[in-house]
């Protein structure tokens, strides 16, 4: 038992529901159910007797297999399907099944049929928490577009500020990203296939069996319906052993919803540093909390999007790599590079989306503190407008403004009060000056921006109910 | 002149459409065109004069510049736009424009509106060819699936014979992937979206001007719309300067079409292999050709496919990792990364679809080694089939034929020859016999997969046709 | 127990010595074991008793832990060791220990301390096994190229045959890559480093400790060189917590190692092809099997060395993004990402060396297809030299040669009976026309190039012999 | 001329030394180098003459040549070195040389040779000041080491106020990252090697050569030792045609240099941001002006030493991939990926250096912005030492201490005040509480660690003088 994973170096999933419901326990259940499913389709149309696919539903559960011992074997045929089988028809011979079981048992498919369908039904299986969770994220996020569509403060650009924006604006850019991802999953999510071609991907072993049972009223075509009903997945109506686009699409879909989570991680931890202060994760019990320094409250969520962030990109990468080099009828090594690439991006995804749900729903926003950083760079950052404004009241214009800004940083001296040295208050009042400089009255279509990021999700969670 | 780069180490994209329009040149007209089509739209609404927007056309031309000293100064400020912004000025002060084409010169605008919306330029221009090309490919791998639905060949799995297939089936796979990459790729393209903000995402400098131009009646909103117009670009109704969704769209798709062209392409380098010789590309004048071994016809095209699959991955995964690490209203280095990788992949994807559009289109098929490897492994290749159909036969059953497969590989002795001795022609007559272990007829559903294919091509063929 | 990973989706490590060297089980392990080793430095010095260093060590056994439970606390503080030592403390307590051993217990030290030390510990204790595996495949690959310096093959360039070569030589190039390789491992292996800093890499906490104990006479330094001798690890004077080229340094050694064996994986899955069949993988009884096509011998080690190189460079990649962004005194995120990435890389060049190891050792050479595919491009692949050798001979020199091969593969016409026609055998003798057009009479520099390799394996074996 | 890149897409390193000697133009230059020296080792060994050597020199000069048509022609035979050199043989005709001297041009060689080496010859060739610039860097990092032993700074761990160090260990432990890279790279580049093998890696044409001119006293080992004298590369003894490992070890060590520069540019990052203010980058004409905002000074170099650090890994990832899969004498489509991964590395690592060194000459400290962020966690820092030193003055000890530190940090109220209320001064007087409150008394081994990198830096620093 030594041989063994827990998620102990893997933070942003260990814990969640993806640790158990794509782990290798899982993955093999999955496997058992692909192989007891069609072993169903066979006695549903006579190809078998439902006895016999009883007796394979017994033996299909994971609990029954020593799966140290499994995955010893599995290098031996490079995958772990083959050793499985055997432990399968071992167990109907230990339960006194009948011979025929064992003869229905993974007719006509390959090892390739199995683990290709099983993997889509764990991606399957794990969506549907993953989903959920962006969704909770998106509505998190969406609250806090809404309820600060009016908090002020500072836009920064390449690390500096920049000028005022609001935190609606902010968070509905988040929110915006989150959606496209969810999006993209759900897209993915429907389009799960299940592959079902026979040795090479022809189906010949199942035709030749239904060639020798005239009597059996059904088709490959049909079969191959069925079993992707029973299993949830789509029917594409071709095996996709050789073309991986399916990967590709769940693949980036995956890493996408992790790069959008990323994002907003990244700005969460930035926000939430000492100087900075905008933002905090809620205090939760148990979670943050330093070893050595009780005064430290850590943004692990944050951290977490960020280490999931710069963990994805690589096994996208290898996904890449696996389908572009794919050759034969079944790729020498590239297919089975898509196993762990594609299981622990399903993983980072998921529990990124969970500890997004939880950041974006309990958010702190600290908005006295976006006040204060708005006034650390003054009116210098209104500079900009104020260089288009006053240029009309400045003789010299816009270079003369320019240096009005240029001499107020050097020299720390308030950029208002040296426009109204240079402007007579019978063209612009001290209050029209005043409102010049107010950040809160230049921030554009900040607002506009946030409500067609909002109408955006209003439509997209009309989808979700649609569909639930 | 010196630190100027051709193509010469990137044999993938060198010399195909895409070397031209998606170069430095091309990319800095793109932005120059961005620049001049929002003077444009001023001009239109009244916010400039006609002729200043045409002061601002002529030195839109990317013929004018010295770029070698705008990439120079492109460190500067870690972007190009802003020493180009200064040279254009320049030449408008030289041309003698009025200084107003100066002041509606890049008015409101930021450099990240610029540069993002002039790469999705050169994407928008450069995927003109790439789509026609994956289509010009679709159409030679249609042709090869339905010309060879019935040529019978090898099917291989982990690099061995496995059973029969047909190569119309094969290729309709190659098809399959590239019709979902084109599809992919065409929505994405349609997606390529105009970025419109200003400084901070916030269009508030715009939103200034048209404040102090009360008679201009029109608003940010119908401004954005308007130049997307012109550029061709679709209006998303929102910046997305930090949402880094759009350019994993665009990415994943390029890549997804280098990796179905990648497979491809592997597929055919190990068939022009020599010793299996059962396909070669087409022989061009001054192609493929070796320095010093003129009997060598080199599969140069299916080469650079797979350079190309070999390529891509690693500039996907950058793209990826640049969104998921993006902070603040403009990413502190992330942001410059997408570049040059988007950039690349794109011209990796628009090189690939040039070469496969010709190798798909000039396959040269060879039946006779195909036949001739099919016989190769001999009577073994059809055990699948044998050992379920003569185990009814045979006393001993599955096991019994099973120990005859393998003394017929063991010994080389016909495997046809072996089962004669053990089932009487009472029961299985020579001519059964004959057609039990004839390739042809065991390849299942290779056909109906094939025709599944091709509606599928058909389908899509109707909706570029609808779109031209 | 559902939350368990086995390695049943990693089949190129799965059921080696790394999966349970680099289990998540050696991992907990090798954090208790620098607890421990660290209480035991304690007590040497007398900043703690014997008796509490026992009562640690008596907690700091993995088999005392629930992991699962250790995984699901883990993302509360981003860690494994945070929870971990909490439960270490409840150990403490249960076993009755003195309460001072719990102050001794991970006195001074960070989380960072224990997971860097444990991860070069276990990248230690697996690199073992992996250096001994590579070292074997060395001596296999030696053994080839010694064996064969005279077996002629056909060398191809571009997937086509070029010239003839010896398989000696091609033997020797692989192994050069993998004394490369191995040369490189055992070099980061010498450096794998303690990480013993503290809190922020100051070790504030300890040289408190230490001013507040004055009769201990001793340094922090002194105590750094003490636990890295206990553990094994080098000390390299301070920490190395930000500054992650150590990570770097090992994990593209490991990689480099995938990569050597990578590519005689990928020669030998060529090789391995049916139509070519130079090489076979022995055949051992369970292996490569098919469980549908029993005439199958699969190349599975091959095709496993291929897996763990299209796997590794995007984990690679991961441990350069996570370095290259690092922040503060520790990252947000990016260190996060290494442990996996890390883990993963391990494994797979430890399960590619163990393969590679056997392979290289049984590895069955069949030197008669050699012989025919040699003969397959004909007096063709001796073009080069006739080229250059008959230019002499015929009127029209090199051009007029260059015309004879191109009839000859176009005709089909022996490149011999042309060049006949063409020199009058007083200048030619048959004789001389034989050895002109003979394979073995033109294989350059062949053998000397695999004496320089295997003089470089001598070497490099004294060099491990001198280790061990 | 439009199909020509000059760098705008790629800020960090356009307009460095590493855009010209790394460019096409210099690349083109290297192969035209390659084949000249090759003709005149011919010449001084008397295989060719001294005027036909001088006549292939005249035509080695990357200014005759249209490389806008070279980079044409560069996929017909997937190289630019086939076309190169027709067009080489074209201006011999053109010059009106000696027929001989197009004989001895590339005799014996392969495009592989050439093209392997002119890329070694311009890594080694832009080295020089990538190296140079390196060590600079290193330079400025140790004065600021040396300088800031004892600037008290705060410590950040997962972004957070941990405690107290100094700025001169942050600025060592940078300078560790550098000198190991740089030490890395130097070895590297001292393996640079020559690659001559022909054809296949044999030299039998070259071995031809030679049998047929005996009065020509040398060998093929001999004449490989003057071409890479000439070149100034390594002489490795064999050819690495197949043998990818010297291309792993470049390759990582350049993507090492900017690793660590890439860490160095994000801590700069972070604290250049106007609420952290600790470090700024010196303010430098034209350099880090925002088009829109005069007011801001971007911290244009770190920024691309980040940028540089994303945009390295796919990269590497790149040629770990292509050497992994590489096979036969020369890969099909893996080689050809190498030239564009690496040569963008080794102009992102030479980039970074010489934005690294200007960074590190220029850094502005401003130590009471570190003297202020110190003090906004208040005692709150000082807890962990507070925690163990004070825990022996007050009655419910460790416990009791940090219930007083979190009373500080939820009721803002000083921990020395309530440490006041609980210790009597006759066990620790106003002036040792305060001391035990002073972050300057709590810095533990940092300055015996910045003594340990700056010693480091002194032998490494002694080892560039005895090597220039």
């Amino acid at each position: 038992m030594n041989s063994v994973d827990y998620g102990v170096l893997a933070p942003a999933w260990a814990g969640t529901n993806a640790a158990t419901t794509a782990s290798d326990v899982a993955f093999v259940q999955a496997m058992l159910d692909v192989e007891a499913a069609w072993v169903k389709v066979q006695a549903e149309v006579g190809l078998c007797t439902t006895e016999e696919a009883q007796s394979v539903a017994e033996v299909a559960k994971v609990s029954r297999y020593d799966l140290v011992s499994l995955a010893a074997k599995t290098p031996d045929g490079a995958n772990a399907l083959i050793p499985l089988l055997a432990m399968m028809r071992a167990l109907l011979v230990e339960d006194g099944a009948s011979p025929k079981a064992g003869t229905a048992l993974h007719r006509g498919a390959t090892s390739q049929d199995i683990i290709d369908s099983a993997l889509m039904l764990v991606v399957s299986r794990t969506l549907q928490t993953t989903l959920a969770d962006l969704r909770q994220t998106a509505r998190g996020l969406a609250s806090l577009a809404a309820d600060h569509r009016e908090t002020v403060c500072i836009a920064r650009s390449l690390t500096q500020h920049a000028l005022p924006t609001t935190f609606g604006w902010k968070a509905a850019s988040w929110l915006s990203a989150v959606l496209s991802a969810e999006a993209g999953l759900q897209q993915a999510e429907q389009h799960l296939a299940l592959q079902w071609g026979g040795a090479v991907g022809t189906l010949a072993s199942l035709e030749q069996l239904l060639a020798t049972h005239p009597k059996v009223k059904t088709t490959s075509a049909e079969l191959s319906t069925k079993l992707a009903g029973i299993l949830g997945l789509a029917d594409v109506g071709a095996p996709w052993h050789t073309n991986r686009m399916p990967i590709l699409q769940i693949g980036s879909a995956l890493a996408s919803a992790v790069a959008a989570l990323g994002t907003f991680g990244a700005d969460v931890l930035t926000a939430s540093r000492p100087e900075i202060a905008e933002l905090s994760e809620p205090r939760e019990a148990g979670k943050g909390g330093s070893s050595a320094m009780p005064h430290k409250q850590n943004p692990v969520r944050s951290l977490l999007l960020r280490n999931a962030a710069i963990s994805a990109p690589g096994l996208v990468a290898t996904l890449f790599t696996a389908a572009g080099t794919a050759v034969d009828e079944r790729p020498d090594g590239g297919w089975h590079s898509e196993w762990q690439a594609l299981r622990e991006l399903l993983r980072l995804a998921s529990g990124a989306a969970h500890h997004g749900g939880a950041l974006a729903l309990g958010l702190e926003v600290n908005e006295s503190s976006m006040e204060r950083n708005l006034r650390l760079s003054g009116d210098a950052i209104m500079s900009e407008r104020v260089t288009s404004v006053a240029a009309g009241f400045v003789s010299g214009g816009k270079a003369a403004v320019q240096a009005l800004v240029r001499r107020s940083l050097t020299d720390q001296v308030s950029l208002g009060e040296l426009l109204r040295l240079e402007i007579p208050s019978t063209e612009l009042s001290d209050k029209e000056l005043s409102e010049l400089l107010d950040p809160a009255g230049y921030l554009g279509a900040a607002d506009r921006f946030t409500t067609t990021v909002l109408a955006e999700y209003s439509a997209r969670k009309e989808i979700w109910q649609s569909h639930s």
